[in-house]
């Protein structure tokens, strides 16, 4: 039942992923068999997060060279699938990313079996580097966590955390889990609170649902209640993913991150993003005036989706004539971030610290 | 179909109030006709909001006297109704305070007839004493909302609320939005962004309804939303009510309340905490060690409530087995409180201040 990775190959024609519009109430793994079931599973949300869009992306040109070599004009065909697969989120950076790195490794191919054999080694290379990334996000994070059961003298250590920045998101560890995983794997008491994130509830979908599958304790809360378990002394550590991260180190993450990192502050408890550096944007330094942030359909926000026992269902939360804004992301300034933890180690959220980490971006 | 007020005397028997629950998809009017039916209706949230829960309990009171007329042992059923009524929600102070008023009302009763008398009449008093004090409320509120208007030249003041102080958690004008309807009726432009408030969503639901009855223009926004808003100066001044305020200007309110205080400070927006003096606690000091926060039932965070297009339903959000915990109050401490506005007036959040308009208290 409980899929260890979030994408896989099942055979040479068929990747299989699990539809998380579904979770935590069904679990269903769809099989992905072609460059336009890969399109929609990224469109219709069936896989989300932006390493494992990547992935999927991956898969999607091995499919696209598949289907390209039993075309008339494969270069046609197979340009026509890289746009689809591109335009299937718009905003995604690491879909891009992805779909760059598959074009690279193909362009010394001498003929389309061969571009077949390449896409499929690339694509699984995405998915371990993924991995592997992720993994070290853990092993560089996991003494933070160390530190804070030391002196507790071992002590369950109180973890807060905001919408999902676990596995689900990956393809395995996720970024804020990885080091919560590795710490429960040493035998090191922890517990999450988790966030449900509204609007989409990622955090009571998607969070509380991989930490009941890893057997890691957690509390469901909503999204207010962060700051009154900080002032009574029931959170040790803060830690949270990111979407994309500046060069002086503001973050932008989901909607409620930075009222989180206020709250932190105010409490004197470390507040840590957690990333794999392709998230970081070397570009801009500002995040508050330079991050453009993604306004989503107010449905979202009048509407909540949850399971009515027998199926998924919307329901009516406002006046049905009500007015609603349903901005998706927060910039949670530098000032407020104790640490930024990344697969290459620990750094202050500055320019500084970064580039300690990443010299060859001075 | 729209009562102006929150609850009215249908006979001697039977008081009426609008079943909150069902707001804003249905207007359901309750009758009430015993005690054990008001102790539901408090503890079921039929009504809520510190006013209100006051004035319930008052004719809770008065029921208790009419039955207990009827009983062998009266002043024993009596003293068992009076800690009912008093167990019924263990955070608002008006809850207390009503019931201590209608028991001094009655002490020098000479018989139970004369007791209903009296209870009735007190309860009325209750009433009609906190209309009063809700449209005195808007009097001294309502030149912060001018001078706003009058710094921005006449364009539209952005105000952001949590949770619903409106009318309907008192009996008419409510108390952050009495301020809020005499700024409207006088034809300055205002516009409310209401925190849904989750995890019973009073703001989506009840707030949001009796601003639309109003007229006044208003958003909806999920709770993770005010610190975003606030960063880009979409807010000009957060108000919100109380369930209890100390000595020392200290402010219990909805859970969240907090966090909303924090992010206003961190962006130099004024945070108002508007409230009948009947929610202060003299007796106390330091809100967040001395006041008791109420812990509600989890599956209120597992589970929201709406509309399913045909009746009220209840949809799972979280895994079924999943933990959580559901705080109903915070502490919002005076340091990140602007200033309190009272029936008397506006004054600082601190000991000094309060006395300074109710110097009988010192």
């Amino acid at each position: 039942m409980f899929q260890k990775r979030t994408i896989w190959l099942k055979d040479a024609q068929t990747i299989q992923v699990i539809d998380q519009r579904h979770l935590p109430h069904e679990i269903i793994i769809r099989d992905l068999q072609s460059v336009a079931q890969i399109v929609t599973a990224i469109k219709d949300m069936i896989v989300r997060g932006a390493p494992l869009i990547g992935a999927t992306a991956g898969y999607g040109v091995y499919f696209a060279c598949q289907e390209a070599i039993d075309q008339l004009n494969p270069e046609e065909y197979f340009a026509t699938c890289i746009q689809n697969l591109k335009h299937s989120r718009p905003t995604a950076v690491n879909l891009f990313w992805a779909i760059d790195r598959m074009l690279k490794a193909l362009e010394n191919a001498k003929n389309w079996e061969q571009k077949i054999e390449i896409a499929l080694t690339t694509a699984h290379q995405i998915v371990e580097d993924d991995v592997e990334v992720c993994r070290n996000i853990g092993v560089q994070g996991l003494p933070i966590i160390e530190a804070l059961s030391k002196a507790k003298n071992g002590e369950t250590v109180q973890i807060l955390t905001h919408c999902n920045a676990g596995r689900l998101g990956c393809i395995e560890w996720g970024t804020i889990t990885s080091p919560i995983y590795q710490a429960h794997q040493k035998g090191i008491k922890v517990h999450v609170w988790v966030d449900e994130t509204r609007p989409r509830n990622q955090g009571a979908n998607l969070t509380a649902w991989e930490l009941q599958q890893a057997g890691v304790p957690y509390t469901v809360i909503v999204d207010n209640a962060g700051g009154h378990i900080m002032q009574h002394a029931q959170v040790d550590m803060v830690i949270v993913g990111t979407d994309r991260t500046t060069r002086q180190g503001d973050v932008a993450n989901k909607i409620g991150t930075y009222l989180k990192a206020l709250a932190a502050k105010d409490n004197n408890i470390p507040f840590y993003v957690a990333l794999p550096s392709t998230t970081l944007d070397w570009t801009i330094n500002n995040g508050i005036t330079e991050i453009p942030i993604e306004e989503r359909n107010p449905d979202e926000v009048k509407y909540v989706t949850g399971w009515n026992g027998k199926e998924l269902t919307n329901v009516l939360i406002t006046p049905k004539e009500s007015n609603a804004k349903n901005y998706g992301f927060d910039v949670t300034p530098a000032r407020l971030i104790t640490a930024i933890i990344t697969e290459r180690g620990v750094c202050e959220a500055s320019e500084k610290g970064l580039l300690e980490l990443f010299p060859e971006k001075k």
